[in-house]
């Protein structure tokens, strides 16, 4: 039913690369550049894109296998509820990243904020609205977990 | 790949119940509540969402019918790249909305915030996090188009 649209260019070639604890840091990856390839196809679906900062790439965790309904986040040692956490271990393995657009060059996108494995299949991108801010959110365990990952930067 | 994992229940039966100039306010959607109904089996998995206040809902346009690379937006009379909107018609028909958590009871989230039609089957619930909020963003072709339909709610 769905099927990939192009391909994330990232420096982190295995899980193992990705640097887990800047998860506990709201802008931890922000000095992750890389590209969003979307095959030549899809190409004059990124028109208009210019003037949005930031957009929100949906996009298939391809090394996960399987799901488990309680999974240990990386930022906390407890089993928590997958749908509280960001976890891979999902029933249907997609991922959601905002990153900030840095420039477009036809088919890609030249983006800052990445957390996904080189090679990683996209499946869509949408464009950050007001709709997707909410200044006042709370964030459940997580807060703790940020907490103790020294603190939550500002 | 990618199957069901519930089903929203909203007072939008057709899309022609939804109102569509609400788009134009960040808060326009925050009055309508809805359910969430995962299936039984899944219902373990959002333990642990309690403190979180707003959660990312991974859903299908399930009354999309194929795919534009050029479409005009709901608030807008020029035709856009599709992946610089927010349309049904896209490659993947996945839609995300960001809904405020009421309540969980069981297998059952009650949400406010619901802009899907009645009956549209849920993907995925991801918690929102510190990192999905990106306070200074801009908003391309969407200001304007904010701007001329009233204005933008602050």
């Amino acid at each position: 039913m769905f099927k990939p649209i192009g391909t994330v260019h990232s420096l982190f070639k295995k899980r193992e690369d990705i640097p887990a604890k800047k998860y506990a840091y709201p802008q931890g990856f922000d000095y992750v550049t890389g590209e969003l390839e979307l095959f030549k196809k899809y190409e004059k679906g990124l028109d208009d894109i210019q003037g949005f900062s930031h957009i929100i790439v949906l996009f298939i965790f391809h090394k996960s296998e399987g799901f488990r309904l309680h999974t240990k986040p990386l930022l906390d040692k407890t089993l928590r509820g997958v749908f509280s956490t960001r976890s891979p271990s999902r029933p249907n393995a997609i991922g959601l990243t905002v990153v900030k657009v840095l420039e477009r060059k036809g088919n890609v996108l030249k983006v800052a904020g990445i957390d996904m494995l080189d090679g990683t299949p996209i499946l869509d991108i949408k464009p950050y609205t007001p709709r997707d801010i909410k200044p006042d959110a709370t964030f459940g365990w997580l807060e703790d977990a940020m907490k103790k990952e020294n603190g939550c930067e500002d």
